[in-house]
C-alpha cells in the first residue's frame, strides 16, 4: 500500500522520504560514494580532484531514474545503473574513481547504518515528546479514580494516571534501549568482496575508519556482512515500541465502547467515520496502531530469522532486509506519529470513570473487605468466608456489606467502613515515582543536549 | 521496494498490476460498483438508467488520482474519494445510485474475492507449466545417477530424476489445494453495516446472489466480515507454493557450489554477477526464491493471526490484510515466474554427478554392503560388524570391501559384488509413479478445459 | 508446562496420551515395527515366525524406559535404545529381523502419518459435535435481537443467532479441509537411507504398499523425507481451527464485561476465580482459547518454515517437527475440548442484549433512517444531510428522529417509522441458510457413517 | 519432547531443573512466599514467628505433588493447591500469613524476575566461556588461509581466524546486551489485585521494596502486570544468541561436506551416526543448533506479540508466557552448551582449506587482478575488460592471467604478480582488532569479578 497515492499516508511517514523514497535513497547512496571518494583521496588512493568532482556531482535530483531502472534490470546488478548514471556527469579520470573497490553491500549496509542512526534518533525524539504528553496526562489524572479491570472484568479501583504512568514507563525503557543499542547499529561497512578488503593496500583499515568518520558512523572493527544482529536488534526495539503503542491503542479502543465511555478519540476535523451508520465515532487511530504493530512485528521476526547467514555473503537473508528494514522504519514512525495524535486528542471522561466505579458497587471493594476481614479473622479464613458468601447468593440479595457482616457475625458498620476505605492504594504514589524517575532521566538528557 | 522503479521487478509481477497497481485496483473497484448497480437495477432498487450510466462511467483511466488521494486523506474515509470522483461524471439521479447501501468492506472483500479467484487461477496455471517442466526434467534424468545426501553428507546413490520428481509431486499437491479451496475464497461480500444487510428490503439476499453472479463469484451464504479463514487459507497455500520453490532454489544453490558442480543456473544474457569478482556466477535466482518465500511466509502467518477478529467488523486485522494479501500475491507470482526461469535454464551436469558418486567410493555403497551382509549374518550383527570396522580405522587404510571381508571372514569378491550392485533402488520406479500420477491428473484437467 | 503435574491439563488432552505420552508413543512405534515385519514376512524378506514373534512382543508396557533413555543418550541414536530393548525379548533369529532395512525417519514419519490421521479424525469428530452445539444455539437465538458492533462501537441490530451461525459456518469449512487434506497427510513412509529403498530388492515398492496397508495408511508414491507440505498443511488447518475458537472466546470475553453483560461463562463447580477479589467471575476458558491459539499458530508457522529442506534428509527442520507437531495436536485438541465446555455452558442474556440495543436508541437505527431518507432524497444527499445533523449537535439535544425530520423538512412520524422498522435485516434468513447447508452436509456424512 | 525420558536431554538443560522442573519451580515459589512473609514481618504486617515458620517450612522436597495437582485441577486456581499444601505444615496463626495479600501473578512474575536474572547470568557466563574458545580458535587460525564464499560460491581468500572472529564479535555484543538489559528484567512484582496494592496499608511501597530486596531483585517502581517488554526483550536477546549459534552450526554443517572437508565435528564417543549407512559422520550437533534456534525464535516472537495486553491483567498473553519463557530459557541454555561441545571438538583441516583455495586457482584472485589492472587502467575500464574476458571464454582455455594479459596488452608476468599477491587483505588485522577489543572487555569484567 506504500505505493498507493490514496493510502500511503497510513503506512509511511513523509519525514522518512529522504531515506526510503527512491530519490531520497539514491541521494543517500551518492553521499556514501562521495564520502568513500573523499576518504580515499585523503589517503592518496584516488586523486583529490576526483573526490571533489564526485562530491559535487552527487546530486540525486539530476538522476534519470528510468535509465537507472532500465540498466538495473538489464544487468541484474543492484548498483551498476546508478554508478553509470553518476559517471555520465564526470570527466574521464574521476569516472574511474567512482565506487572504487566497493561492493553493493558496502553501499547498502552503510546506508543501513545511516538509516539505523537517523531512524533511531528520530524515533527517540518522537518518543521523548510522546512520553512528555503521557507524563502530563498521568500527572493530570494522578487521582482520577476509575475501575481497574482484570480478565476484562472490573476488579477494584485504580486511577487513570496510574494506567498512563505504566505506558510512560514502558516508553522510557524503549528510549534507554535506543540509546544503548546505537553504538551497535550506527556503524559503516567497508568490506570488499569477501570481507577482508582485499582490493586495497595496507592502509585499508585506516580507509575504513576515515570512510565511517566522513559519514558520522562508528567503525565496525570487523566486517559484518553476515553478522546481522545489529539489524535484528534495531528492528526488535522498534517492534517493541509499536507493541507498546498498540497496547495504548487497545486500551483506548476498549474504553471507548459506549457501554464504558471512559475514553474517546477526538474525531479529525472533516473526517467521515461511517457512511452507512452516520452516528458512529470509530476509534480508528487506536485500531490502526494495532495494525501497524502487527506488521512491524512480523518484519522484526523475519529480520531475527535473517541472522542465520552463510559464509561471507548470503543474498537470501540480506535481500529480505531490503524490504523489511525500510518497512519496519516507515511503519514505526507512522505509528509513533499516530500515537501522538491519539494521545494529544484523547478525551478523558472522569465522570464516566467515577460512574462505572460506583456502578460496580461493593463488588469493587471486595479486596478492601477482604483486607479488613483478614485483619480480624486471618486471611485464609476471610477468603473462605467470602467465597461462601458469594456462593450462597446472599451477595445478590443483600449486597456484600450486609452479607459478610451477617456471616461473620460483625456489625454492618465495621464492614461498611472497610468497603468505604479509599481504595486506590499506591496508585498516586506510583505515578509520582514514574514522574520523578522520568524527570531525572529527561533532565539529564536535556543537559546533554545543552552541552552539545 | 515495490515502489522503487529500479527494483520493483524483483518483488512484483507485471501481470498483477491490473489487480494491485493503483489504477488497476480502482478499475476493479469500479467494476464492483457497476456490478452492484446492475444487480440493484435488476431488482428495481435503483433505476436501470443509473446502472447503465454507472457501468459506462466505470473507467479508471479517467480518474484523477490526486483528487481521490486528497479527499481520502481529508475525510479519512477509504472510499469516499473514489465515490465522489465517479459521481462527478454522472448526472444527478445516477449520482445517488453509486455505492448504494454498500460499505467499504463490501467493496474490498469482494475485491479480495476477485483477487483470490484470479490469483488462484493464475498461480494454478503457472504451476501447471512449471510442473510440466519438472516432469520433463524428471523423465530426462530418470536414470542420471548422483549422490543422495543426508544431513549434508553423501549417503548413497539416487537419480536426479528422483529428486526432481519429488518437487513435481509437491507442486501437484499445491494444485489440488488451489482447486479445493477455490470455492471457499472466490466469494463476494455484500453485508452492509453490521452484516445483515439492514439497508435493503426483503430482496436483500437475492440482491447479494445477483451481485455475486454479475462478478462470477460464489455467494457466501452468510456475511464473512470477521470470518477470515478464507484469506488465511489462500495465503497459506501460496506460502506453501513459495516454500516448495525455495526448496528447489536451495537445492540449486547448494549443488552449484564449484566443489559439487552438479547444477548451475544459466546466467541471464547481459547480466553482471559481481563487479569486484568478475569470475563469479552466483545462483541469484535460486537465492531470491528463498528471499521471496520468507516474505510470503511472514505475511501468511499474519493473515492467520488476523482470523481472530472481534464482533461484526474489526479494522485491526482487516487493514493488515490490505497490506499482506496483495504482498502475498505479488511475491508468489514473482516467485513462480522466477522458478520457471531457473528450472528452464537449469544446467545439469551428469558427468559431475557421476564423478561425485564415484569419488565417494565404497562409502556410498555401505548400505548395499550392509544389505548383503545382513542376508548372511543377520542385520544387527552386520551393523555391529560394520560399525566396528568403521571404528577400527581399517576402512581408511583398506577400503570398505577389504575391511569388511577381513573382519567377516568372507571372500573379497562376495563383498565387492554387493558393493557393485546397482544402487539407485526404486528411484526410477518412483519417477515413473510420479509421472503416471501427474499425467492422469493433467489429462483429466485438460479434458475439463476442452469441455469448457 | 506439559510435564507439570499441576498444569498439564491446561495444555494437553488425555485422549492423546496414547499418541504422545512416552509409553503411548513407543507403543505406536512398536506397532509400526511389527507392521513392517509382517509386510516383510508376506514377501519372504524375513521369516514368518520372526514377524509373529515381533508382533507378539510389541508391547510397550514391558519396556524399561530408563534403559532406553540411557542407551539413546549414550549412542546419540534416536531409536537404537528401543530396538535393543525389543530385541532383548526375542530369540536370536527374530532379533535380526527387527527394524529390518528401516531408518529412524521411516519410523517417525509413519508415526506422523498415524498421528495426522488419528488427530485429523479426532478433531473432525469433535468439531462435528461443537458445530452441532453451535447450530442449536444459532437456531435457539435465531431471532434474539442484540447490538451488532463494528470497530468496538454499537452499530445496528443483529441477532445472536446470526453471530453464532458465522462461527458454525467457519467450523464447517474446517471440517471440509480436514476431509480434503486427509489423503495428503495420512500416508506412510518407507524410504531407507536416501529415499530410494536401496536396502531392499525388486519387491521394494510392493513392500511399501503392504507396510502402509498393514497400518491403514495410504502409500505415498514417492518418498517424502524432505517434502513436508503434508505436515505444514495439517498444522495450518489445526491452527485455523484454533483461531476460530479464539475468535469465539474473544467474543465471550468481551461480551462478558459487566458493562455489556450479554454472555457469561458458567463457572466450573468448585472453581476459585480470584482469591484477592472474591466477587470476580473471570472468563477463563475464553481467555485460554486465545492463549492456546497463539501457541498453535507459532508452531504452524514453524512447520511452514520447515518445508524448506535440503537434499534427501535434513535434520534441522525435521527435528523441529518432533516438538512442533505433537504440540500443535495436543494444544488443538485441548482447545476444541475447552471450546465445547465454554459453548455448552454459555449463559446467554437476551434481556441484556435487548437492553443494550434500546440503550443505543435511535443511534442504532441510523442505517434505517438513512435507508428511508435515501429512498426519498437520494442516498448521498441523505448521507450528507445526516452527517450535517450529526455535526450540528442537534442529535444530542433532540435525538435522531426529530433532528433529521427538522433538517429534512419531513414529518417526525415518517422518520420515526423508518427508525422503528425491524432492523435485523437478513440475520434470520442467513441463520436458516447456514442451518440448511450444515444439515445437508451433516446428513450426507451421517449416511456415510451408517454405511460403514 | 521435554517430558520424554529418552529425548529430553536434546531440549532441556539439567542446570535449569532447579528453575523449571516442577519441584524446582515450586521451591522457587516457596522461596518467594517466604521472602514476602519476612518482608511483611519486618513491617509488622504479620507476626515475626509466622515469617520464621513459613521460611522454615518452605521446602519443596516435602510437597505432595499429586495433592497439589488434584487441588489445582479442582479449583482451577493456579496456586491454591500449593498454598494449602504449605499451610498443612504450619500452626494456625502462621497458616493465615501465607501468601498474605499476594496474587498468582505476583508470585509468577517475581519468579520470572528470578528466572530472568539467573538465566541471564548463566547464559552470560556460558557465552563468556564460548567466546573464550572462539577467541583462541581465531588466534590459532589467524593466518590459516581458506576460501571466502559469497552466495555459496568461492570468491577470494580469507583466513579461518577471520571467520571465527566474526562469530566471537557477535557473542560479545550479546554479552553486552545481557548486561544492559538486566536492570530491566531482574525485577520483582508485588501488585495485588489490580496493580495498586490495595490490600495493604500506607507502607505498601516499602513492603514491595523489602520484598524485592529479600530476593536480590530490583524494585520495579510501578507494577508491570500488563507491561511485558521486560520479558520480550530477554527472549529476543536469547533468540539472537541462538541465531548466532545456528549460524556457527550452519557453517560447520556446510564446510563439513566431504566435497569441501574443511571442518568436522568430533563424533561423540560411543555415538552411532547412521544404522543404515555405517560410513556416515553427520554434523548432528550443528544441525541441532539450527533446530533449537528456530524454536527459540518462534517463542520470542510470541512473547513480543504478548506485549499487547489489556487493562490491569490479561490472562491471554500472560499464560502464553508460562509456556514460552521457560521454553526459551531451556532451549537457549541447551544450545549454548551444545555449541560449546561443537566448538571445542571442532576438527579444522588447514590442508583442505589450502587445497580448496588453490583448486579455485586464479579465479579466486580475480579481485587482486582487478585491483592491479584498476591501478593502471582505471577501475571501471578494468572491470569492463575483465567482464569481456570472462564472456569470451578465454578464461576457460587460457586461465585468467594469460587471458587478461592478452586482452590488456600487458606482460603475463605483471598480471601473474597481481594474482600472486597475498590476498587475505585485512583478515589478520581484523582478528587482532577483535581479540584486542574482547581482551579489554573481558579484563574489565574480570576485575569487576575480583572486586566483588
Amino acid at each position: 500500500m506504500a505505493d498507493s497515492l490514496a493510502y500511503r499516508h497510513l503506512w509511511t511517514a513523509p519525514e522518512l522520504d529522504r531515506l526510503f523514497e527512491e530519490r531520497g535513497r539514491l541521494q543517500r547512496w551518492l553521499d556514501i560514494l562521495a564520502a568513500l571518494a573523499r576518504a580515499q583521496a585523503s589517503l592518496g588512493i584516488i586523486a583529490a580532484e576526483s573526490a571533489r568532482l564526485i562530491t559535487e556531482q552527487a546530486d540525486a535530483t539530476r538522476l534519470d531514474l528510468d535509465r537507472i531502472a532500465a540498466e538495473t534490470r538489464h544487468t541484474g546488478h543492484s548498483t551498476l545503473g546508478l554508478i553509470h548514471e553518476l559517471q555520465r556527469t564526470l570527466p574521464a579520470p574521476a569516472r574511474e574513481h567512482v565506487y572504487y573497490g566497493a561492493t553493493v553491500q558496502d553501499l547498502t549496509d552503510t546506508w543501513f547504518g545511516l538509516v539505523s542512526r537517523d531512524v533511531g534518533t528520530l524515533v527517540g525524539r518522537k518518543l521523548w515528546a510522546l512520553e512528555g504528553s503521557l507524563l502530563e496526562l498521568a500527572a493530570t489524572h494522578r487521582d482520577t479514580v476509575m475501575v481497574g479491570r482484570t480478565h476484562g472484568q472490573p476488579g477494584a479501583a485504580i486511577t487513570f494516571g496510574f494506567k498512563v504512568a505504566g505506558w510512560a514507563d514502558e516508553l522510557r525503557r524503549h528510549q534507554d534501549r535506543l540509546v544503548e543499542g546505537r553504538g551497535r547499529w550506527a556503524v559503516g561497512q567497508l568490506a570488499g568482496a569477501v570481507g577482508v578488503l582485499g582490493f586495497f593496500g595496507e592502509d585499508r583499515l585506516e580507509l575504513r575508519r576515515r570512510f565511517c568518520a566522513e559519514l558520522g558512523l562508528d567503525d565496525p572493527g570487523i566486517s559484518w556482512l553476515t553478522s546481522r544482529d545489529r539489524i535484528a536488534e534495531l528492528a526488535h526495539v522498534l517492534a517493541m515500541v509499536c507493541a507498546t503503542l498498540a497496547r495504548v491503542g487497545g486500551e483506548v479502543y476498549e474504553l471507548s465502547r459506549p457501554e464504558i465511555a471512559e475514553l474517546r478519540e477526538t474525531q479529525p476535523r472533516g473526517g467521515v467515520g461511517s457512511i452507512t451508520m452516520p452516528h458512529k465515532h470509530n476509534p480508528e487511530g487506536s485500531e490502526h496502531l494495532d495494525t501497524l504493530s502487527r506488521l512491524v512485528r512480523i518484519h522484526a521476526c523475519l529480520l531475527l530469522e535473517g541472522m542465520d547467514q552463510q559464509h561471507e555473503r548470503d543474498g537470501r537473508g540480506w535481500k529480505a532486509e531490503w524490504v523489511s528494514l525500510p518497512e519496519v522504519c516507515e511503519l514505526t514512525v507512522t505509528a509513533v506519529d499516530l500515537a501522538g495524535r491519539v494521545v494529544d486528542g484523547l478525551e478523558v471522561n472522569p465522570a464516566a470513570m467515577a460512574g462505572n466505579l460506583s456502578a460496580g458497587g461493593a463488588d469493587l471493594h471486595s479486596e478492601q473487605i477482604l483486607a479488613g476481614l483478614s485483619a480480624v479473622r486471618g486471611k485464609h479464613a476471610a477468603q473462605v468466608l467470602m467465597a461462601e458468601v458469594e456462593a450462597s447468593g446472599s451477595v445478590r440479595s443483600q449486597g456484600w456489606v450486609a452479607a459478610v457482616a451477617a456471616r461473620a457475625g460483625l456489625e454492618q458498620e465495621q464492614v461498611a467502613a472497610w468497603a468505604a476505605r479509599p481504595a486506590t492504594g499506591a496508585a498516586a504514589a506510583m505515578v509520582d515515582l514514574v514522574l520523578d524517575r522520568a524527570s531525572a532521566a529527561r533532565l539529564e538528557k536535556k543537559q546533554t543536549h545543552e552541552a552539545e
